[in-house]
């Protein structure tokens, strides 16, 4: 029955709350991963600090897996910034995925078989 | 011969710019679509501003695209942001995909295959 318990824990939890229940938010709370399935792709979320990492971000996007990465640490470092995003759109050219800027700090990096709405469905500009 | 210049153009504009050339980034630069090739998924960028919008976002989930939606115009206003999370939850268990907040603002909703890493592969926390 503790087993049983258990496995079913993650998925009962939150819908027995009532939806019209004030719940303050905790946005770790539903950070929650559904494991023990299979997944086609990964989302991995970056910081770039330097060009050191590429190698490693840039080997990501060859294995399928989508980026969204932080570049808010090299925005004042132009010459780095611009380096790095010519390398990962010359893999994006070379697996045929997708890259676009998201606001004025960020930057998804999409493999193959994806790509990148440029109008938002929701919101301005 | 123009027609071969046009479709060479994309692919050779940047490379052949030295990479060691100092180039003022825009981030409209690099927002480049590879037309004509077919997507598996697409990447939609939204920003929440009330739950009435939550029915396409749905939708989208559904469809097997991703989201990475800005909650911070619904930051203050708790309850419905509660509620729209808890829907999109909802919508992930439906399709087994994935949630996550990134940073205080955004949030990742992907469809099924689709699994979001937790841990930055680069930068603390």
């Amino acid at each position: 029955m503790a087993a049983l318990k258990e496995l079913f824990k993650g998925a009962t939890k939150k819908s027995i709350s009532k939806v019209d229940e004030y719940v303050d938010l905790d946005l770790s709370d539903y950070e929650e991963v559904i494991e023990n399935e299979p997944a086609e792709m990964y989302i991995r979320i970056a910081e770039l600090n330097n060009l050191n990492e590429l190698p490693d971000l840039k080997k990501e996007v060859y294995d399928g897996n989508m980026l969204l990465v932080d570049i808010s640490l090299l925005k004042r470092d132009k010459f780095n910034l611009d380096r790095a995003i010519k390398e990962l759109k010359q893999v994006v050219e070379d697996v045929h995925g997708d890259i676009a800027g998201v606001g004025e700090e960020q930057v998804i990096v999409a493999p193959m078989g994806v790509r990148i709405d440029r109008s938002k469905i929701f919101g301005g500009k």
